[in-house]
């Protein structure tokens, strides 16, 4: 391997551009020419290709978003659309790829790496946490920071006017933001897709309260929760305890974007470090993830979405600490 | 007047805290005795009143919401509830009011007034900045900087993936927090109340962009927008522009909580201190304000909400500048 | 005028990138072309001068320091130094000149305008807020609320040692930043340029404080107080309270950089369009300021330091509120 | 056990009162009493002890500093103050202790608990993360992204002035907060006690550097480097290269404060509810740590200061990627 690509894909997350810059200067430090991809797959077919050195990835590692911008590609999912891509990586002499993405970013990867011989290195961006083997993906940590920040001030509305609020926040398949952010923020309930929601328990424990006293109350919703999120649950919520004066807020793509935490900026720059070690090791077509402190390796092909249990612990946690 | 109680009322702003310390700390230092009354004039008819001193106010400065909460009195508006809320006052011998609110808290102050003889001064406490007589409102400067956090995140990922955003404010009368927030994040087009929206123009501007480029736009709306809030807007946009990628966010309330920012705590700071100021140098049944860097007091009944004309320079400052 | 320069000089400050987007795109939109000057008048000597246009100042107005880089140039102080800048700026047909920053950079703007018909328009960009002729400078209020969040940190380890901290800000002549932190922040003493600091008062009721109980207590020290900076304070109060547990912090660089408030984007957003209409109009050789909510124009001259007399209100306010 | 005390001991750390919480409901939960001891062992010899319900902890797990304050006592470590305390605890039937401090204060309650037959459990409550037996300790991460902040902020001014910084983070005995946050703000160098520090290289690379273009470097100092502080670190500079426009920066204090991140937050909570759990369990004189994201016990003799060899991957990322 001489010279690496580098793409995010997928969906954003803060810490990408961490990401970028350690796989930029790790290579060039080994000699490696190093391009970078704009748009993720979508840029390697649209041969929106240019080459990096130190310096474009100079004071990047504080700023949100990606500056290789970032994409879901149709046309990769296409023979053609590859066959594209792979010429023009071909033309540049490109042999090694790094990419910066979630599990469908990685599915592409294999499949392109199967087809053309390219190595391909995958890096765990995304802000759900949920990829098999790794306890970090880059971005989680930001989002989670993000949402906390954000309950807290409708924390301080909630209290000041004794309301009910049901905060909805992202998570489509993985209730992790959802359980971080609602035992940070002292959340009486949170639902998660992980767990059955029993909208009858909390509809009596809510009714429970309102009768002792005014009803101050949050509810943490994951988006993917399998009784809908924020709105779902608040309208039925309304229809039961129509004197409570319930709110919802939608914390919304704010969690995307932002200056990464300290954590996602060293997860990131330790996995794209190691990305570059892998492609010059010979330790192909897997991803970098972080496993008990120490870096670990799966193929491609298993770092997929992984819907992990949630301990019993922390729902237990969960239901002490928010009484 | 020796004695004389303190109140938030209706919507909660950051600030208010500071204020309720200033009162707290001014009137003892005159040597009066200060009650806070809590949830606003709910508190007064249900004797929810207690009396404070230097340190029930300590380390309040920087904290959101309300420690007195605040509520919006249905009671307050019938002779029966305001009799009732005389009555605790008489009993405890409290001959002067400030009132820390918007318009609507600044009626009932004035008709409480009138009927009882208990002088009342105003506090401008909304985050909407919409109240005549004052070009500060408590709780406006931490609102407007808080939406600029949150929309400079949404940029992060609008500039990622090449999107068009459209973002929602408060603001329900006043396009104030839109219009501050949207400049300083350059959005591309802001929608307020005071202002026609012109629906079409602003769907041919966004063609005319899309026909020359990726859409990355960023249009930031008040709620109170005569054409609807986000959602209404997105609707009309995804309709004629099927092919942009367009988001909707609404930051709700994470608008309203939070520390407050320093301009926030001196005004509070300033405004509280010369609310006492007026109760003991008899200037009755006014708001404090400041205007043009000076203490500007005016009627309670003069201090209503305030459609101001949007200058000229700005509307051509957010077009120009966003170019 | 058909071409202009601009540039930041003297301290960096937030807020200023949001001055030289302002600056190119309005002077884009009205057909003038705008160069970039590195390093205030360095670059203009050194002729580091480069043709912006709206994409060059994409993304700036949220980020801290300035893309124009700044200095403080001896060169320019001599008249050759002038004469070689002159010609940089002849040889491009440059016309006019915007200068962000300090009166030091007013200074020499004038005298170069007087010796070579290029006429300049001054935009305040200091954190020390010390400019005749305009209530705002672009960055203060940033500073001021960086300032306001450290010092709350430092407020909780405070409270929970029971600890005496003399924090000090900066201000080399000036004590705005100190004035204003400290009433946000509720600290106990307040030491500013602008007032005779009686240390033996500030003794004397400490002394007094450590008598009734534990001595938590906080002081903001202005770095140009005429009693020294945090450092010798702490000296004197150690001395004659060696019991105390007092602590120094001295806030330094943090206070220059980080993303500018929604205030100092505003105010350098608005500056930044008037000075191009300053240049436009013949208005020439003046500061850009806004006094009581209006545009304010003042001769580059008179843009002096200004030792504003600090209102009596406000330092009653600092001992009543502290107490 | 049936009665137990908490208190917090030593540095505060951000994060204590999520603990305190934790501990408070939990014990709660599981019908036990909970005592509040103010100023760690202080307090406990003072017998300033109060009872805490679920109440008292309401609204904290988002504060700074803690609310039960803490000490450093001297008398806990004679005999008769440990005496005192002891009878302090009896006479309430308090017969079980949570301390949330550093080694120090698990030191004292190895000894008091071996004295008196009262067991205790220690959470490790301090921002320097070094204690043995915790991957994790309450305080660090938000120490270290308050770090990160800071730095980011003299970053912008660093590069706007072409400047060479040297910037002192807390860290007595251990580099992680210089080390974290030194990678995090991509530091050209990290100044560190766990390694030695090669002064005459650092000059030389600077050097070198200043040959080829001006100097801007970030240099991290922990507060312990056997060479000194930032102080010491920039008098040899200065020395060596007299024409760098070189700075410090202190940032002291504003480490400890501030809201706790999620991860502090949750972190605490996780410990403090299993510290309950092992006095229920009779797994006492243990400290509560996390290793490997499993709980992990150690005897509290064992909770010692851990000098951890830093990995040689980290400072291979360091200087590569600073590169």
């Amino acid at each position: 391997v001489t010279k690496i690509g580098v793409l995010t894909s997928g969906g954003d997350s803060p810490g990408m551009n961490a990401a970028v810059r350690a796989v930029v200067r790790t290579g060039n430090y080994h000699g490696l020419e190093v391009y970078g991809i704009m748009r993720g797959y979508s840029g390697m077919i649209e041969d929106d290709i240019f080459q990096m050195d130190s310096r474009s990835v100079a004071n990047i590692i504080q700023r949100g978003g990606t500056i290789l911008k970032t994409a879901r590609s149709k046309d990769f999912f296409e023979p053609e659309g590859r066959a594209k891509a792979y010429e023009n990586l071909k033309k540049r002499g490109i042999n090694g790829l790094v990419i910066i993405g979630g599990d469908g970013s990685f599915r592409g990867a294999q499949k392109f790496s199967n087809e053309f011989d390219i190595p391909c290195i995958g890096l765990p961006g995304t802000i759900d946490k949920d990829i098999a083997g790794s306890d970090f993906t880059i971005g989680f940590d930001t989002a989670v920071n993000t949402a906390v920040e954000a309950i807290d001030k409708i924390r301080d509305t909630a209290d000041a006017h004794d309301r009910l609020f049901i905060v909805e926040v992202m998570g489509r398949d993985a209730g992790y933001i959802a359980l971080h952010s609602g035992i940070a923020t002292g959340a009486e309930n949170i639902l998660i897709p992980e767990t059955k929601t029993d909208i009858e328990e909390l509809i009596s424990s809510l009714t429970e309260k309102e009768k002792r006293k005014k009803l101050v109350n949050l509810i943490v919703v994951a988006e993917g929760d399998e009784y809908g999120g924020a709105n779902e649950v608040a309208e039925i919520i309304k229809k039961r305890l129509p004197n409570a004066d319930t709110r919802v807020c939608i914390l919304g793509h704010i969690q995307r974007g932002g200056s990464p935490t300290c954590l996602d900026r060293l997860i990131a720059s330790r996995m794209g470090y190691h990305a570059v070690e892998c492609l010059l090791n010979g330790r192909f077509n897997v991803m970098v993830g972080i496993l008990n402190n120490k870096m670990n390796y799966i193929p491609l092909d298993n770092a997929i979405k992984a819907k992990q249990k949630i301990s019993e612990d922390w729902l237990k946690i969960v239901k002490i600490l928010a009484s």
